[in-house]
């Protein structure tokens, strides 16, 4: 195998409750690219399209990553990128990390898989890092294990691939306004009432407990979030009316997706899913804000080859 | 049916790293309690054996929470109740959780079952609140529904009950020194790093999840408290050694039980369970301080029936 064309998702990070801990793969959201070996050694991106984006390898996220699994295995040949870039950057919906990880996983299968998953993760990190300032995972994660994931821990990494539902959908509608993710940290508090935190992981211990059992009814009681949406939220318009005019249309919860601007909800079957992004574009056609707007089963697999050679 | 003679379980409540929401039932340590039917309406304390506690219905936390039970239900009859107390208040074991479980179950039997558990656990909070000031669930939860148990929200209350692996077995060591809950209580931080919160969050989703999966090494390395642990830790005697001393037995994880002084371990086997209680007591006897010690599978079933008549 010379050469892979693949098919990277767009993910959405925190899921309302689990800040910094949960993300899930979407389906039919995310980039492709292609990934060569070439007989020069190193990491060359010979081509961006869709968006603009430095080929420059190490001021590139999927190059940075390439870089950071290569620095740990010793190989005779050298990698080529192209990258269709079809995940608006800074829309909250992974994608730096759609990037980094497309490319790590690629280069892992291309050398036959000397790295496990978990690897792969901490090597896409580093594009994250390089995105965000901040080495993130819950993006990463679910973009190579697809599904659901926990990143428990960060030192040491530890990913946890939850169970996930068949029937579970996503509409995710991205607001056409900049939230930088690092404005979106930096509003943050430091500290955070006891109190909260209590609820807060009350309804992390419930959505893993639904996703497990297939509770649809506990996923979305669990879908809440007392700590990050509150504060977040008043970096995106009409994030209020969205989200109501969600939950009035059968949707099981509605968040902020990652650091925002996009927002996203599960339902149950991609019917109501369907009628709750109805709900959403007429929230934003009502105050005249465009939006682009994502249904997708949520993504069991992660990456996927779309082409070998 | 006229009379129940009861086992209602001794708790395990926080679980490390889940505060005010985590508890689990154990299987062979616990009280027994005689309720029975009678003419007079009403609730009466008629025996107390083990503990000097006080019979007032008024006073007494099982007879609190019988009486927020028959606030909710019109019945032409009364009970009268006998407590075999075997586990010592204060132990951090849920002495007055057994009770106040115990007593609104049994009851519900006898009445035909009108309330649904999640009920009887809002009717022993009572009691909890007559014992520690603050009416919470993570150990009625776990002796009304067996097993691990999540209190996902207080309001509304919503208890999930978790899955519960087989082989999981529970060491619980009990230094003779009194630590009161609301002591306890009162020495914890109203607010907390938020980098720490989302450590604790972490491993609840992944304590969940290995309980779910059956993975006991997740369910072990999930048992860590960045939270409360740190500071409560210093009310007990040897804690540090203690702990150390367990997980170089073999236990999964070891941490305070509900309040303390108890501390509890999970192991994976009665046979790890075992060593781990040899390795706590040994800590224990080098400095001198007297101590209880409980090994048990961890009880899926909660409160069970021994007599009926």
């Amino acid at each position: 195998m010379e050469e892979l064309r693949i098919f990277t998702p767009a993910t959405i990070a925190n899921v309302s409750c689990g800040f910094d801990v949960l993300g899930l793969a979407l389906d039919t959201v995310g980039d492709e690219m292609i990934i060569k070996k070439v007989s020069q050694k190193g990491v060359k991106i010979t081509k961006i399209i869709g968006q603009d984006l430095p080929l420059e390898t190490h001021k590139n996220v999927a190059g940075v990553a390439a870089l950071a699994l290569l620095a740990e295995i010793e190989t005779k040949f050298g990698f080529e990128i192209e990258i269709d870039k079809r995940i608006k950057p800074g829309s909250g919906i992974g994608s730096s990390a759609a990037s980094a990880a497309g490319v790590v996983w690629a280069i892992n299968e291309l050398l036959g898989n000397p790295f496990h998953k978990t690897d792969l993760v901490r090597f896409a990190m580093e594009g994250e890092r390089l995105a965000t300032g901040v080495a993130h995972a819950d993006n990463v994660a679910p973009a190579l294990f697809g599904g659901f994931t926990l990143v428990r821990s960060y030192e040491p990494l530890d990913i946890i691939p939850i169970n996930t539902p068949s029937k579970l959908y996503a509409t995710v509608i991205h607001p056409q306004i900049e939230v930088k993710t690092s404005d979106a940290r930096e509003i943050l508090k430091t500290t955070v009432p006891l109190k909260n935190a209590i609820k807060q992981w009350g309804n992390v211990g419930g959505l893993i407990s639904g996703l497990y059992t297939e509770d649809y009814g506990l996923i979305g009681r669990s879908l809440e979030d007392f700590i990050i949406e509150p504060i977040r939220s008043i970096l995106i318009p009409a994030f209020e009316a969205v989200k109501q005019l969600s939950l009035n249309a059968g949707a099981l919860g509605c968040g902020i997706s990652g650091s925002g601007p996009s927002i996203f909800a599960l339902s149950k079957g991609e019917k109501v899913a369907t009628e709750v992004a109805k709900a959403m574009e007429l929230a934003y056609e009502k105050i005249g804000i465009d939006y682009d707007i994502h249904i997708s089963k949520i993504n069991n697999k992660g990456i996927k080859i779309l082409e070998s050679k």
